[in-house]
């Protein structure tokens, strides 16, 4: 089985770039499922029901968010009744969503997406590490193929949990920090691993936003409303090919496209 | 000029790791100058005189630091002594040590060194783009070609001082989060830039620590002694090609070394 | 001369306080100059120019403020044009409005307001020691009488600007925690210190905020708006005795009315 | 029942306030158990088992700790000894030692004593709220007299766990910012409550510290090893009367005794 793992897709720049790369990637490499972050579709700031349904036809299986996955008030309601758009498992009972879901290839193969998030600089949810545990388990009833979307701001965080899940799933990566990292491997005890897909979006932004307004930020620490960048876009994924009958990692393949 | 930028180097795999690359690297590619961050080269944790000493007889020309300058009790008087070791430009006037220096190439050539660091999630110091502005145009009486060190955790912060800088030092790279990024390129206005030249030290760790440990930490939330990771390592650089007298990047090339 | 401080003022309940307590307090113990802080007047977040208008017209003759001043984006032009709505003076040159003013008594002293803002879990800004030097010095030149409100969070960087500026100032009052301490005192060189006048606004809430929606967000780390509590008041003040010509503090008597 | 209850005693001065204050407080006023915070008496970081035991030889029934309990590694065992040493109930199963206990006053009665630590700029540990709700539920089996101690920053989630148990214990103490706050209360559903106890040692310093060292700490940014300040003390508690077969505070008394 093969899954493409698209990170952060940023505002209308991002989405056109998931349209183009998508249907050629999914041809060319026989991608099985796709799989995407959508936390920023929404003009650098969540995810609607619309946004979410056009991500789905342009074939995403699943959408998994983070810590923007509450700026659109009019997602609430469906992040309860779309059990394909995730929110991160380790949010605390009572929150709306679903941090977790098992998805079947065309072929009749499943794979379970688990979202977690990172606390380190990062909003104060239960633990990742205690929820991956419970979580990994009670999915790997199901199906022994897991990829986990671990969105942190920490290096030292998405590290510790690849480490952590080890052998125990199929693949870790990491999204939120909209830089795609160079460190994709395979982990001693066979899971893939990297520390971020990176952002799928705006190219010359300062992370898929206005270079301007990030900069005046900086220098005043005044509150500036942030817009998307405009200009060519950069596509992050990594491509995961894996044994889907015993959940193991063949090979991760890091992709990066400009316009 | 061609410019090795090494990142941070974590304890003795970290300086092995260069004793093996740098001659290696400085034959193949014709390096005019080696520079490299040594904040984690005592044991993670800081630098020494020895070490700093050890580091330059390698033939590194300039030593950047960063929020673990100060780890060594024993380096205060050293950053006063030794120009070719930088602490951050951007802490406050007072503070031992210097921010920038200007090293000449065997070839004659002149490279200036600016070391700034993030505030975000990092030590409330004075704000770097300030310094920046205010260091560059002082260094560029000296030399156009100014290479920046921005030691930072956040990505946008990096990002933003890479276009704020951009067409006006020939490149700033970034390091401290000790993963490397894959987004090595020319900004729009001719600066290199990367976000984080990643770090050189033992792989099957968790960014650079004892892997077991680092877990520990996440999970009890109780203070841990970290120590360096054993086993293989991995050699992480950008080498920068630069016009020196116009100051203007030609080229960066991203180097990832395993073992 | 007398000088009453009012803590930030909170929304609705916080300025029909204030229009209470102020007159009988101004009356009973001959108060010659009130401020406040009005970071919170708009419904909890920032300040607008018809609301600081209320509050001067209710016998305020400065308004500070502190991290909600750029809340309401109406107050921006008004910032600037103002001088008597003070914003912390160590954010960067080229933010709107001022950090300090010298008003005079109906006797005809002069009193030099300052406004200054920590940095500990706060908007990264320029060091407010550094600047509180600098301003304070300036100051001097027009009166010896200098308050100086350091609006911050952590008690350690409040308690610090009271002894940096011990001897130097006639008092630094704390503000932005919305609870009042009880350590007023004048400390070893004369400066009277207080670490947080405390809010002026709704009694049974989370420093302001209706309860529910407070607790709410600690359970559910949700974005929530807040809204403004109701029922009965406190109000929280001190009330500065100073000898204006020399600019000593004579005594700080702590004011908390209950409705 | 009558309890006494300090808050964060810094140091050899702290420690020898508490020698001069408890037994005068306890005959002058029928106190019947005595609890404190012991986090900061080992030189302001941690605890030893010699000096908890000094504490308890000074009448002290409870010893309470928050962020600084593992500063001391020989108090790691004596964490799991001693029953009535606690450190925050909501740090992650594993941890050693206790977050509460169940003890007996003199005339029988009994008190149960929780700890909690606050999350918002502290290590990120298990939520508080949800760990309170679990705690006092089995407490309340053994009695209705239960006094927590919520070690915690910020004002804003000390106040909403007082709320958030108001009416469900005694008392809601807090500690941690070794600042007394002026704001004691019987919540309207009949908990006692305040934010902040206050600090017991040093007076002339910066929370317990010597003055100059975190001065030059907020100029410089450097690390510096902090020291206990010197001089006269000022000794900070409160004094919670309360029907103990009931569990219903009756009256909070704020202490604050200088040398
Ligand atoms: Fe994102
Ligand atoms: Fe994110
Ligand atoms: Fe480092
Ligand atoms: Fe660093
Ligand atoms: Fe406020
Ligand atoms: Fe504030
Ligand atoms: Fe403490
Ligand atoms: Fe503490």
């Amino acid at each position: 089985m093969k899954v493409l793992c698209i990170g952060d897709i940023m505002g209308e720049p991002g989405r056109r770039a998931v349209a183009r790369a998508v249907p050629r990637l999914v041809a060319q490499r026989q991608v099985d499922v796709v799989i995407g972050n959508g936390e920023n579709v929404a003009g650098g700031f969540g995810i609607t029901p619309e946004l979410a349904e056009e991500l789905f036809d342009m074939g995403l299986a699943v959408i998994t968010t983070g810590n923007h996955a509450w700026d659109k008030k009019e997602a609430l309601d469906y992040f309860s009744r779309q059990p394909r758009l995730l929110r991160p498992a380790n949010y605390p009972a009572g929150v709306p969503g679903n941090g977790s879901v098992v998805v079947e290839s065309a072929g009749g193969e499943r794979l379970a997406v688990l979202q977690l998030m990172g606390r380190a600089y990062m909003p104060t949810i239960d633990c990742p590490f205690q929820t991956a545990k419970r979580e990994v388990a009670r999915l790997k009833r199901e199906t022994l193929a897991v990829i986990v979307d671990m969105h942190a701001e920490a290096t030292s965080e998405k590290m510790a949990m690849g480490h952590y899940l080890d052998g125990d799933v199929t693949a870790v990566v990491g999204t939120h920090t909209h830089v795609q990292t160079a460190d994709e491997q395979i982990l001693p005890k066979g899971t893939a691993y990297i520390t971020d897909i990176g952002m799928t979006g705006p190219l010359h932004s300062v992370i898929g936003v206005k270079k301007e307004l990030a900069i005046e930020k900086f220098l005043t620490a005044m509150p500036r409303r942030f817009e998307v960048a405009s200009g060519p876009s950069v596509f992050c994924a990594v491509l995961v090919e894996l044994d889907a009958r015993l959940g193991k990692a063949i090979a991760m393949d890091r992709i990066r496209i400009l316009d």
